[in-house]
């Protein structure tokens, strides 16, 4: 595998002069998320910790909740490429024969309900009646000086964005800051269900003393995926979306965005922060 | 409608003090395209432009071509929200008679093909036999300081950008510069299906003279959008992914990264920027 990143040559263009040089680029690859063998999802990703990124996935679309839940993941061996070699991007994850599989459309779980028409708050309910964990509950504390100074912990760990400059990163940091595992990939929300499937996979769901960092905006999705892991407090480095802060609002999470030098702006439940 | 921003209140930390203060955030709802009735997908949108967003999207999947193929554009008067208030957040798109409807997985239509493990490759062929318009025979020519002037007139453009920091911008521009159209989401892919659909909308597709400007990243997808609307520049603020490349080199279209300043990488086709 490894296939993290690339090499190419590009014209590096300026005012003055136009040269040829070599870049580094992101490695985007499709990958094709089975189970039991019926194609569920194709995501577009950077290669590693597949496994991660598949049984992330399916514990943020409430298919899983506990390794028990999975009896095995494995490439396929019939996804040949043009060349009749494997290419590791089909996973096929085998589930408990308790464990109901999931719906063929399982990406519209959380956007609209049969009952309801489709809505920000229909998407929140959805969230709310699908998640087993009550983030609101949780009583962990962060001090703000910890939250600041986790973007350039994150930064510093992201080996492959400072050579590209295309990656998303995710990361768990304990309350008292200790970095627990960083992830990176070409979508964020990739990069969020792989920290999810390393603590799956760990035993540490749910993630209820967690913060769960991200190097981007937070949106919809990420949030959902937080409250689907148990983790209550979500920090991003850049903007909330207006649903994104609704659904914090409404599961009691957390939601710390523009995290930024020594500021940052806390939309919801900014008791779990201490000064 | 004019629901691109909301405001809320928000905690503002520093080192040294705490305030309450109201914030301004991008909007973000779900919505859902329904084709001829059935539904098709529901991304997360920004409102605003629902209808160059669903008629960009159904191009750029290779559903429709030209504006006779759409006989109506359409929100659902069925889909009311939790106050019986119509949500204006489901599109129904109905085809002319000869159009044949998209397939229920339209999503899945770039990444894998029957025939084949999936894999770049594959997806990369996947354009190429869907896209009715040559990218590579586009004559087209751009001056680099033309394309540097860019980025400053999206972000001048970029109107909630500036209250927010959420939005993501795109826009088309004249090879001599004149900006044709802007528009902002908070999905990516979002922004370049508005402005396709405005082009598809206008009668300008194929778009064989455009500059196709994105304020992040250029990825497989956003490459795909361009083959598929017959755009043979696509310039991008941030970083390209390597499957953008392989696809930009297959189907001859000009893939410009790294627009900053009065530098940029060209990774494909530079012949068509002059210096």
């Amino acid at each position: 595998m490894g296939r993290v990143t690339t090499r190419c040559r590009a014209q590096h263009l300026t005012a003055e002069s136009a040269i040829a040089r070599p870049e580094t680029l992101a490695v985007e690859e499709p990958m094709e998320i089975r189970v039991n063998g019926r194609p569920i999802t194709v995501t577009m990703r950077t290669p590693g910790s597949d496994i991660e990124l598949a049984q992330g996935f399916l514990l943020t679309e409430g298919v899983i909740t506990r390794r028990d839940d999975v009896l095995a993941v494995r490439y396929c061996r019939g996804s040949a490429g043009p060349d009749g070699a494997n290419t590791y991007n089909v996973l096929d994850v085998t589930l408990a024969g308790d464990v109901p599989p999931p719906a063929v459309d399982i990406t519209r779980n959380f956007y609209t309900t049969s009952s309801c028409g489709v809505c920000g708050k229909a998407s929140i309910d959805a969230v709310r009646l699908v998640s087993r964990y009550s983030t609101a509950d949780q009583t962990v504390e962060v001090a703000a000086s910890t939250l600041t100074a986790m973007p350039d912990r994150l930064r510093s760990a992201q080996k492959v964005f400072s050579r590209t400059g295309g990656l998303h990163g995710a990361a768990l940091f304990d309350p008292d800051g200790t970095m627990l595992v960083v992830r990176e990939d070409i979508g964020r929300h990739n990069a969020v269900d792989k920290v999810i499937g390393w603590a799956f996979e760990n035993d540490r769901i749910p993630l209820s003393r967690a913060v769960l960092l991200v190097s981007g905006r937070a949106s919809f999705e990420l949030t959902q995926k937080c409250a689907m892991a148990g983790a209550p407090i979500l920090a991003a480095v850049s903007a909330p979306s207006s649903l994104a802060v609704e659904l914090a609002v409404q599961s009691g999470i957390t939601l710390v965005a523009f995290l930024r030098g020594d500021s940052m702006n806390v939309y919801s439940r900014p008791d779990r922060v201490t000064q």
